[in-house]
C-alpha cells in the first residue's frame, strides 16, 4: 500500500526501543510530508552523535571525550564511586544531582543464565581503580532484579577491603525492576537511603 | 549531562509526532550504543523516504510515481472517488482493503479559523475529474468535527450535478476526531453504512 521507500522507512523506525508499528507508521508518514532540510537534519543528528560517542577509558560513560567529562571534573568526589550496570544508568543517576562522587559502568550483571560471567564485566578495572584512585566508599546502583541483587553480593564480597565502605541504594527502587524506568524522585531517594552491605 | 551531539540528537527526535522527552533520550541513546551501519540505514531510509514521496498529481496520495498506484490501476473501480483530507487518511481507508474505488485528497478541510477556505482545498480539481472521469458516486470520508462536516456538506452541494450520487461515511466513526486514529474496523464499517447527502 505504501511506497517501497516509505515502507522501509517503517520498517527501521518499528527497530526503536518503545516506538510499535503504529507509531513507526504516523512517524513514517510525518517525516515524507516534513521539511526535506529538516529530515537531513535529524538523519545526520542521529549518524553524528553516533560517530562522536564513545565509552570513557575510566568508568564506561558515554561521552565524545575520554577521560569524560565527570572523570576529568576536579569538584567532583573522589572517594566515592558509583557503581551501575550500563551507561545509560549512570544518566539517570547524574539527572536526580543528588551524587557528587564519580562512577563506574560495569557493562552489564551477572548472568549465568545468558552466559555472562564476572570476568565479562568491567570488574578487573575496578580493581584497579580501588588501588589508583582515594575511593573510601562503593555505592552500588545495580537493578533490583535477581541477577543485580547477585551481582551486588558477589561484588560487596570481592571488593571487600579494610576501611572501604560498601553500600548499595536501595529506597523505592521497585523490586524486579532495572534503573531505567525508575522517576528521578525514586533515584534520588534510593540514593539518600543507601545502606552498608556485609560480606 | 549529555555530550552535545547526543543533546542534538534528543532534540531532532522530540519533534517527532508522538516522542516526548523520555522517548526521544530513550531512543537517542539506544543509537549512539547500536550498529553504526544499522544507524546509518535508519538515516538514510529517512532522506531517502523524504525524497523520494511525492503526492499523486492526480488524487494527491503519497506516492513514488505519478500518476500514483492507485491512479494507474486498471482493476480499480473508476466510477467511486473517495474524497479524503489528507494523503494520510487514504491510507487508513486502503487498509481496510473494503474499498476499490479510487481517490481525492482535499489538502485540508473549509476551517474560516485557521484561514483555510474552499479555494485552498483541491476542489476545482475535483471537479475537472468529475468531468474528465466516469465517476458515478462521491463518497466523502472527512472527519466528523465541525470543519469535516462543514467541508462535507459544503461539497455535496457544490458538486451535486445530475446523476452524481453523493454519499458520506458515517457509521462508527466517532464524533469530534479524524480518521487519522480510528482503527480498520470502525472505518471498514464507516465506508459500508455511508448514506446519501442531499443539498
Amino acid at each position: 500500500m505504501f511506497p517501497d521507500s516509505i515502507n522501509t522507512l517503517i520498517a527501521a523506525l518499528g527497530q526503536l526501543p518503545g516506538i510499535g508499528p503504529r507509531s513507526a507508521e504516523r512517524i513514517a508518514l510525518h517525516l515524507v510530508q516534513a521539511s526535506p532540510d529538516g529530515v537531513r537534519a535529524l538523519a545526520d543528528a542521529m549518524v553524528q552523535a553516533r560517530e562522536r560517542t564513545r565509552f570513557c577509558d575510566r568508568c564506561g560513560a558515554l561521552t565524545d571525550q575520554s577521560p569524560c567529562a565527570i572523570c576529568s571534573d576536579p569538584r567532583r568526589d573522589g572517594t566515592l564511586l558509583c557503581v551501575v550496570e550500563r551507561a545509560v544508568d549512570l544518566l539517570r543517576i547524574e539527572k536526580t544531582r543528588a551524587y557528587r562522587g564519580r562512577f563506574h559502568v560495569l557493562g552489564g550483571k551477572i548472568s549465568p543464565l545468558d552466559g555472562v560471567e564476572p570476568k565479562d564485566l568491567r570488574i578487573a578495572a575496578l580493581e584497579q581503580r580501588l588501588q589508583a584512585e582515594p575511593i573510601q566508599e562503593i555505592v552500588l546502583a545495580l537493578g533490583t532484579d535477581v541477577e543485580g541483587d547477585a551481582t551486588s553480593h558477589y561484588l560487596a564480597k570481592r571488593l571487600a577491603r579494610p576501611g572501604l565502605k560498601i553500600s548499595r541504594i536501595a529506597y523505592g527502587l521497585p523490586v524486579g525492576s532495572g534503573l531505567e524506568y525508575a522517576d528521578e524522585l525514586t533515584v534520588s531517594r534510593a540514593l539518600e537511603g543507601r545502606r552498608e552491605m556485609h560480606e
